[in-house]
């Protein structure tokens, strides 16, 4: 019954597209979640919910089974789609830290996705930047999910205001928004809010410290930041990269690339699609028209 | 001037192990300091003088000229030496930390050393675990090197000992040492030292939230622990274990080897030398005895 649903889910995507199945080169199925690559599954979602057999890599491989079908985390083909669309150079170290709810990452390394042994490289949301701080989910203190993700942010501010502190934020809800948001931030913080500019300075230097701790271990020509937190933005950045510049290794000093995702769209889609043409093509298969 | 001594040393050597020269398939230098690897040159020591103008690689490279030369840090050859003969299966992706007056570090990733885009992947010793800790010389705050070396060890203790903590250590210097060795250490934690067993507590402690940065980050099978602080012995790993279980990830749960190095003598020579048969062999290159 899963089976035919998934399948039955993608036969009708292709219709409504007009695609061909014969047209396909292969199918990148990017998840957000933790990925099993030995056996194909997903370990665990916080996103989506998974069903217990967790089969359907299998179910769409069976169904189209001419063609490589590729499983990973989608952060993994984000940070894919960066390294090939979003710099412009010869781009081999890349990291892509995606920071919404929650704080996911893909790591290029040496021009290829990273994976780590069993499917959980990149696992960046629980780098610490503080063994004495806050307990996380996880079981660590004072990780980056913790500490910087959006609703981190909100935590703070939403304290700020109830302990009698002064903002912008609350005449703005007030006005016409029922919740804080990001942008609400954004606009405070062009306001120059005092409390709003605090909270921006202090997540963008532990952001930096997390950050810094990755440039100390894979040394990469580039840092993407994307996710909805890069609508807070330039002051944001600019904020990151001065705390940055204070605590890296000298030989690094302007040499690492720190920047917000320039892509638009559906960036786990197009680094999906890039991946399976890089990984699938040999020399004149196009050429040989093979597929056509 | 410089480019004779160092041929001359080389040369020397050669002869000594009544080695002929043209039975060298390739030369390794494997050297404690950051390695420029676009440029070949020796960026920064702590150990060893560099001089000016560093060019010692290109000497080399010009006496020696029909086979390759090759310049790393010490620790990726101490890593590979650990990934190729230290764990007995195929691993891929392994770390290797060497705590010693200095913390360095080795990283293998896809069966390969991992320099990062300039050379300077592996500065494990800058990774902050306290984003509020000490000031560590390189401007961050918090390092591990600053957390968990040799040296910092023995402040801690020293300062215990100059405010009147009791302790063994004290007498057992008084009776034979004029200073705290490691071997002192490890003797006062046999005996139970209240005092030692705390700091070695406290040290493993600090090391495991460096060291779950790092399996976060990259997911490795195997980090393998080398340098002095090995001679702390099973008391200390034991407890840096303990304290990783507590906090890692659940996917990772029993999945990560933590171990001492097991292997004996120098282990740079012996990484470094496999390092170059391993990138040099084409096949069937010993077979037709090229080079014999």
């Amino acid at each position: 019954h899963d089976q035919l649903c998934y399948n039955l889910t993608l036969e009708k995507k292709l219709i409504s597209l007009n695609i061909d199945e014969n047209k396909l080169f292969g199918i990148c199925l990017g998840v957000p979640g933790l990925i099993d690559i030995e056996n194909n599954r997903v370990t665990t979602s916080t996103v989506i919910p998974i069903d217990d057999n967790n089969d359907f890599y299998y179910y769409i491989k069976n169904r189209y089974n001419d063609i490589p079908i590729l499983l990973g985390n989608e952060s993994w083909f984000s940070a894919y789609a960066e390294k090939e669309f979003g710099s412009g150079t010869n781009i081999q170290n890349l990291i892509f830290i995606d920071i919404n709810i929650g704080v996911g990452a893909g790591i290029i390394l040496n021009g290829e996705i990273f994976t780590g042994s069993r499917g959980l490289a990149g696992e960046i949301g629980h780098i610490s930047i503080d063994m004495n701080g806050p307990r996380c989910k996880c079981g660590n203190r004072g990780c980056i999910e913790t500490m910087v993700s959006i609703p981190a942010m909100f935590n703070t501010l939403t304290n700020n205001i109830v302990s009698g502190r002064k903002t912008l934020v609350k005449e703005i809800i007030a006005k016409n928004h029922d919740r804080i948001t990001v942008e609400i931030i954004r606009e405070a913080s062009l306001k120059k809010d005092e409390l709003v500019l605090e909270i921006l300075d202090d997540s963008a230097r532990k952001l930096a410290f997390g950050m810094t701790n990755i440039i100390n271990l894979l040394n990469p020509e580039v840092i993407v930041i994307g996710g909805e937190i890069t609508k807070l933005g330039n002051v944001f950045l600019e904020r990151i990269k001065k705390y940055i510049e204070d605590i890296q290794l000298k030989p690094n000093k302007d040499k690492i690339q720190i920047r917000y995702s320039s892509l638009k769209g559906n960036t786990v889609t197009l680094g999906g699609a890039k991946y399976v043409l890089d990984n699938i093509f040999e020399p004149g298969i196009l050429l040989d028209g093979i597929r056509f």
